[in-house]
């Protein structure tokens, strides 16, 4: 799969395999092999004091993680399950305006060893951070611990 | 307030002053004054490989802490703001069907604590625990940090 296809294939599950991200309006925005960008509209995702809502914050930065991580599986042609184990999130400012969250790439020896405790174990690990800013300053920022397990035959 | 109003009140909050919540579907099952419970429909909350979407667990979660300390406080016709300050949140099993988190409410030495900061300084911490359970398993257990702030004239 090309970059752009894979964007668009995980454009393609968030819009329909995870219901609820339609309604957080979520986008994918862009990928440049060493981050992933997703945003979502203030507008649908406020709370009862017209800043973001938590519990809309803690979900795109999860798919964010989530959505990295498919995108390096899929780099390599790896079909896996990946599911979120457990995760912190500090919300360190109110987020008033429309939003991205950030996911970085882990470093390649970090990679390196999740695709071989993958090919050891068909299963691994992985510690994913992600933020969201507002302006220049940190607002959110999310640590989440992924499981990825291949698929069998 | 009675128990009952307070209830409707807070139902009417999720339904009106958070529009994610109408799309996860959360409505207040039950409050006995030690335990709030918050359900909600898989149908809607659902992922990729059809279990319950993190998202929609940390969601409901932090919405059952928040609501139990509202509660708490319109006991004591206290007017503040509550927002989650941190969480973290361990999903332990895979929630396959309709889900309810239920938040209990801390000793009252705990909630005495709580008002006494009120009163000194207009702000406290509370950390509250809510879980999901599956049948008799815990799913997912769910730790915040929440900062209460009262509402100045």
């Amino acid at each position: 799969m090309t970059c752009k296809d894979s964007l668009r294939a995980l454009q393609e599950i968030l819009a329909t395999g995870i219901p609820l991200a339609k309604h957080l309006g979520v986008t994918v925005e862009a990928y440049d092999g060493a981050c992933l960008t997703l945003t979502a509209p203030i507008a649908g995702n406020s709370n009862y004091h017209d800043t973001a809502f938590a519990g809309s914050l803690n979900a795109v930065t999860t798919l964010a993680g989530w959505g990295l991580l498919w995108l390096v599986l899929t780099e390599t042609d790896l079909a896996a399950r990946i599911v979120i184990q457990e995760s912190i999130i500090s919300y360190r400012k109110p987020v008033t305006r429309n939003f991205s969250a950030r996911c970085y790439k882990p470093t390649p020896r970090r990679i390196a060893q999740l695709f071989s405790a993958l090919k050891r174990k068909g299963k691994a690990r992985l510690e994913l951070a992600a933020e969201i800013c507002e302006g220049e300053e940190l607002a959110v920022l999310f640590k989440g611990q992924y499981v990825v397990q291949l698929n069998t035959a």
